[in-house]
């Protein structure tokens, strides 16, 4: 609870001042926030108890809270009561914030707070699809007649490396979808990227050797790499994606090589066709594995979706990531890698069943429906199209407030846009300022990039339900240049 | 599909034989296995089309099938037909099972087959709770609701600790079953043992460290502390559970121990008072972390369940993993680990976003309304009971079968029964004899044990629906003795 004093020790409200009551509330606890009498994760006093104590309406305070709540201040947690944004400790860098960071022992600096999330979706958060879009009741249905259906034999582990209906469903859907040529044994399923990752590593890759992650690039695959014993080597990249060339002259023994082919993370370019087949040359010479990282291939708007650098794999190099925490929602935790024919049995042989059967049955079985019924392939059908509007709605609102100061980088795909800003690092403390605001914008230069000072801000659309949100941002942005 | 000559090139059998029909075709059956013209995994076909061929009635050979597969012979598998146990390469050593077995480079032999286990549920089979006993109603009941009260918010990522609804009931539960007096926030939720201890690994040891296991012990244990970059140590249990002193003779310096209080894995005693003391004296001086693993501490048959380790430790050295697969089912892939609160920061830091949200929110919300509702305790309350009779109705079966030549271990609790049979590793060739006749039964000097060559089976009673197995199975054992 916050302390008593927090709101100026209960002062009366100013009735007689030019601001309305709520307003004035609303101000004394953005103070209260600057001032440190608030700290991030303190709990307010119910609107009831508040309104007593200060003598005004219970719906005075109401309003004061929602407008807080509504530009990311406070957050509502049910029965647990209503709290300052534990989010705001982000931009304060108060000392208990080191706990919510990622601890990277040989990274000399704190480039890691893209892996931290709030508690609470906040606009534009990177990563997450449309979560109003999902078809719930389709999803409950299924859920309604696994549950009834559930024989004994189904509260037993699930077979370690996936429900084989599942791994079937999604084998065609590769096939059709994303051109990939893949039978059902070579699909293992897992909890999510991470896991995917893990069992790559696990079963093909050793300590000490050297993998090419993109720069920028996305950070936690940097992350798991390191912490499964492998060494990252950056490669930038450029218009056309991953520079393979500068790959090979920074670390051409490399065994490992991590890519975003789709659209690249966080840039979003694909990876060209010269660049793909360059790779796979290379890997196939070299014996790397490729670990095609496909986490938003789905989502192109200006022309059919790339088929996946995996279609164009004749060696058997590439590792293939997918998830269905992009094309469904990110509570699933399920996720798969599709290994070459002639890796299934050393993946068979580290995915035993302490190891991999770490998916419940009702989650796998209830996306194998969701699949062979049809409502996977309209859903994704379904968010091209809203994506595509929603996209087009924020780039335009966002240069509404921007007035033309700035223009996002046109990009064919993906799920969030790149609006690159003048100066070195200036993104940073922007993105800080903008999240104070509740919103989760992040900063290019903040560790996705390690190597590079550009300046970019990157935020997501898919969650943009209304225009508000990106006009506001436009004009905070337009402020600060 | 079977070979065509499988089963002898379809020559009639012999109606004038001395042996019933059905009986002749359960005999070729064996025949060809033994010989090999039939393998593991072949399909066998149908009844009705081996009728045909071999000129029965269709009764015979479904009489003979039902015969097979109440010894472990055959598999049904619904739609897909009936196959031949491919449970049976265990025993057949055939190449391709290498691909199921447990890749362990550190160890010489292949000494983790228990780390296998059949695609099936088999009679005896370890680690699993009476499936047939779980209340599925309630269960339906509980996710239909769930389902249906799905927000927005509930598809977006977990906590990556675990839903607070579940860590809370965790908390509670523990204090009131397990003496442990914990807060919700040192309750982190993961995906099973194995993320728990990885968990653990990641946030508080460091590779090379050197760590006590049981031995006898759970070998899984050993494998993931080796994967985490530890050294396990293999420490003797006597009747007295871990033998400390030996411990710190042996390995004076290590930084884990791995231990299960409640009933030793596999050998079912408890750790005295006297050693639980001990460990928790020298764990506080040496600064060393004691895992306990409390997989089934809540089946105990004689008195009331032991506190937990964890209930006695003052010094803030125990890790205390619990799970669900053995009070509620494995399929539900959801356990915890309850870290000492000095430790919670360390825990949140590495358990991250990226790395802990790895259970789906409907698994975890189902579980903690099946605690708040107090079906949980009731649950567990009842399976003391059923575990009780199924156990004294299976030592009973056994010995019958046994005609008193052998006697199971009393032991105060656990899942399992401990049959010591004479003479050295004579274990390993009954339990492949016994897995030929469908039964899943371990051998204790299989990887088990490190150094000791003791003999002993080792096999749950708790999906003993009947007693004919355990009488079957005693009769066998009789036979080779």
């Amino acid at each position: 609870m916050m302390p008593a004093n927090a709101l100026g020790a209960l002062t009366p409200l100013a009735p007689q001042g030019g601001e309305p009551l709520y307003r004035q509330l609303y101000d004394r606890v953005r103070g209260s926030l600057a001032a440190g009498t608030l700290a991030p994760g303190d709990r307010v006093p119910s609107a009831r108890a508040l309104a007593k104590e200060l003598g005004v309406a219970r719906g005075t305070v109401e309003l004061a809270y929602e407008l807080l709540a509504s530009e990311g201040y406070l957050l509502a947690r049910g029965q647990a009561g209503t709290v300052i944004n534990p989010a705001l400790q982000f931009s304060a860098a108060a000392p208990s914030l080191a706990k919510e960071r990622v601890q990277e022992p040989s990274a000399p600096s704190p480039a890691h707070d893209m892996l931290w999330r709030p508690p609470q979706l906040l606009p534009f958060q990177m990563g997450v699809p449309a979560l109003d879009a999902f078809p719930r009741k389709i999803w409950a249905r299924l859920g309604a007649r696994y549950l009834r259906g559930m024989q004994t034999a189904d509260l037993d582990y699930p077979p370690p490396h996936g429900l084989p209906a599942l791994r079937s469903a999604i084998a065609s859907y590769l096939q059709v979808a994303r051109g990939i040529d893949c039978g059902a044994h070579q699909v293992f399923v897992t909890t999510g990227y991470r896991s995917s990752l893990q069992l790559a590593a696990l079963a093909l890759m050793h300590r000490g050797e050297r993998a090419w992650v993109e720069d920028p690039g996305y950070p936690p695959t940097r992350q798991l790499l390191r912490e499964s014993g492998l060494v990252p080597v950056p490669v930038p990249v450029d218009a056309q994606g991953l520079d393979v060339d500068r790959g090979i002259a920074l670390a051409p023994d490399a065994k490992v090589v991590a890519v975003t082919p789709a659209h690249q993370s966080p840039l979003s370019m694909s990876l060209s066709l010269p660049r793909r087949q360059a790779l796979l040359e290379w890997a196939g010479a070299q014996g790397a594995w490729v670990l095609e990282d496909d986490y938003d291939g789905e989502y192109r708007y200006v022309s059919r979706p790339l088929p996946a650098l995996a279609s164009l794999d004749r060696r058997g190099r590439v590792l293939y990531a997918g998830t269905f925490s992009k094309v469904l929602f990110p509570g699933i935790r399920l996720a798969y890698l599709v290994v070459p024919k002639a890796q299934v049995a050393a993946f068979e042989r580290v995915g035993h069943i302490f190891f991999a059967a770490a998916t419940p049955a009702i989650t796998q079985a209830m996306v194998a429906s969701f699949m062979a019924e049809g409502h996977f392939s309209r859903h994704i059908q379904r968010m091209r199209g809203l994506y595509a509007d929603r996209r087009a709605a924020t780039i335009a609102a966002l240069e509404r407030g921007l007035q033309g100061r700035l223009r996002a980088e046109p990009q064919p795909g993906g799920m969030h846009l790149v609006l690159r800003l003048p100066g070195e690092r200036t993104d940073q403390s922007l993105a800080s300022k903008l999240l104070a605001h509740g919103m989760a914008v992040q900063a290019l230069s903040n560790g996705w990039s390690s190597g590079s000072t550009d300046s970019a801000l990157l935020l997501s659309f898919t969650n943009c339900t209304t225009t508000a949100h990106a006009e506001q941002l436009g004009a905070l942005i337009r402020q600060t240049l």
